[in-house]
């Protein structure tokens, strides 16, 4: 695709050259997301980073990946006191907030009115999540890492061996990041989970029609065993009737250090949305792997940034200009990367 | 007037000269509010967006105008948690903002607090609102629209013709446009609304003595026929006891394509001072206007970002110093005018 | 201390020559705060203005010092919809955020919290405050307003005589205030609160240890007379169990005028780390002395931004690039010391 003035809703939009495209671009922006360099290649542009629902981790790392690109911020968070609450219409809002914005980003407690606003939006506009329906960045952030990862190790997604693990029924992240893996050739992929949060049947025989070979399980250890990535989840709990079946669930696939030592390859990536709910009842990673050099979550974390400052470059067309409107870091980076 | 240094915090401080004057200036904003050239000019400034009320379209408004001239925003929404909850006097409150910023905006609920707030401010305060009493640019904006919709009809705003219609009792933003228009010569003014929410007397009779022609009535139709524009307003629910109450007004005044093809003049302008209500019930300016050209609610909204900037650009005295730190935007912006 | 890359958590962290040092960088800083010059040398730095309890004042302090050194501020407020509301620990947050950010500003409910965050933080943290703990930035700005103020009536932080007037069993700033003079030499220190709201004995013992004179009394009139600084502070309405409780305290030791002319000399400066709750019922510092040059209530509220631009200048190690970054103010700043 043609990035420039494009909307970013779905995965669904994308090709396997869109991915590596952005993957490209993600690779070029590490200096600045590491404090090397700086640029100001969007000096004056406006981010509208619109949040009708509460997100503070994807909305601060939209928010700095446009500031790392030199760019100004506008903010909202919530919807209780917006306009929309005295019965404005998306499309309202979206004429509205484009006028004042080069760029949008939007989440919203809705499935689709990310995109119902894109319709009306006079900019671009980039999907923050919109209910269960899809969070397209998370999903690039995840592949992007699975690659940097796995490539790192010598492997390739291509091939990719890969166990998710956790609530793969009402897991956003798990489903937009299987239809992303469908771009690819020769995965073997384990699901596991408890039966009543499978997998939904459409994204496994789609990854099945892509080639790749699936199983289906309920058992954690013996399918860990040969993977380059175990990807856990959070259970979530919101979308449950009650807190008691929600918990149920929650701590039911827990991964800690003698697990992974006893099961994994000595060379499989844990990696993880986050938040990870670490209270005692749950604890799906638990902190005795913080030293593993393999969990990758907070890594996964960075590479949000990045992947972020690529899709802001390309929609805005100025990945090209961005080196050129740099220089170094003037200030202690020292601390940066214990 | 004298802009440099001054509060902004009602339309009564303004003569006609320097309406034109805001508006001189805020005709040169366009350039950088269409993102054709950006403006460093006010590099290194601080605004204090401090909404005591939540307006999420006024203050990003005011945000994005402060943005586009180069300066740094620092804003508060809400009162709840505020030192204002623990005492503290709004004499108090701007001593110590006002140390923090180069400019105020304010928002807050109760009327007259602005003024209050601007008289212990060391730095220039504009009033974002305060409650049911002033919003001066959003009356300024109002009128520049007027200007430029009509001027670009070959019309002026002297023997304009303009019918306001819906909540005009509780409506501040009509009860202001009405005293800047007070400014000008020889109107004619049709004011549209159920009895018991007509337009406060005194207001008229300031029309009547600036020598316009005012008519009352709770007639639409007749009313919208020889007219350059229709202005139309929310039903302000929450000033009402109850929703009932309220339900018996919303939608009684509704404007839509047949009656505007059947009844108004092809050129007619339509506004209104967002946000429409756009549910069943109330719907006073339906989707299907969409379309039509003479639709100016979106354009209405835009304009209020270089009225904004023009003020900011006037208290702050940088007027002549916008081009001089100015360049052409360098990021795509072709879908920008959809 | 060394401070490039160091965490700023306490006031135990301080010998007097690092003291002395931050107060120089922030005599330094005084032009660009004065709105005389402006600096860019932290051009592409992002502060992350991370405020899990709310507090207007000191976010927006924090916010603007890093504005006026050039740089970025993303920020957050409230706990209830983050992360952390959904089982993830600080660690995490901490590893995740500090990816973000080239610095941390952060306050949190509960003692101990900041110190935890900053230990897993990749950068360094400034503490916001962290519950009834510490807030070390605020000390610093009162322990420099003391000594601008006293050094500007010829005297010094050693043999100050000081007193400290209110809630300061719950009060953090007193502690922390006390901490720090205990760096000094020869005080003469008068305790004046209510007896079951004296200060901790620890820090009584602390000031006596270091040298110093101390009375603990719970009259006001007769221990302001022979003082340099009176320093008051709001009852800690919170802290209390009912607000009957409270109420027996708040209004105990007001300090207005007349009481100043007839029991203070001439020159003795008030000080309060604000907000200073105006209330008939409480009015610890009435409205009457506003006019009184010796009120420093507002100047201490200013010099937040000098001690808070220091600190960041001193982690993040910029402090001989500032004046090189800078130029000339161009905007209109006449109305600013009124």
């Amino acid at each position: 695709m043609h990035f420039a003035g494009q909307h970013i809703l779905s995965v669904n939009q994308f090709e396997r050259a869109d991915i590596e495209a952005i993957f490209d671009v993600a690779d070029r922006m590490e200096p600045y997301a590491d404090r090397r360099r700086i640029t100001r290649v969007l000096d004056g542009a406006i981010l509208g980073n619109m949040f009708f629902e509460p997100s503070t981790r994807t909305r601060v790392s939209f928010g700095c990946a446009f500031n790392l690109l030199g760019g100004h911020v506008r903010e909202t968070t919530g919807i209780k006191d917006s306009a929309i609450a005295k019965g404005e219409s998306l499309y309202d809002t979206a004429r509205v907030i484009s006028g004042y914005s080069d760029v949008i980003t939007m989440r919203h407690p809705e499935a689709g009115s990310v995109a119902e606003f894109a319709s009306a939006s006079r900019v671009p506009v980039l999907n923050g999540g919109d209910g269960a329906n899809e969070h397209p960045s998370q999903a690039l952030l995840d592949l992007y890492t699975i690659r940097k990862e796995v490539e790192a190790r010598g492997g390739h997604i291509d091939k990719l061996r890969i166990a998710m693990i956790g609530d793969l029924r009402y897991g956003r992240t798990v489903h937009s990041l299987c239809k992303l893996l469908c771009l690819f050739d020769g995965l073997t992929v384990h699901l596991i989970s408890p039966a009543e949060l499978g997998m939904p049947e459409q994204i496994v025989e789609a990854m099945r029609a892509a080639g790749h070979t699936v199983t289906e399980t309920d058992q954690l250890e013996n399918h860990i065993s040969h993977v380059d990535i175990a990807y856990s989840t959070r259970i979530q709990e919101e979308r449950f009737g009650s807190q008691e079946e929600a918990d149920m669930y929650r701590g039911r696939f827990r991964l800690n250090q003698n697990i992974y030592t006893e099961h994994c390859e000595p060379n499989t990536v844990i990696m993880h949305p986050l938040p990870r709910d670490s209270r005692a009842g749950a604890n799906e990673l638990d902190s005795d792997l913080n030293d593993n050099p393999n969990l990758a979550i907070f890594r996964q974390a960075d590479n949000g940034v990045v992947v972020r400052m690529a899709l802001f470059a390309l929609v805005l067309d100025v990945v090209d200009q961005v080196d050129r409107e740099s220089r170094d870091v003037n200030w202690y980076t020292g601390s940066r990367f214990q």
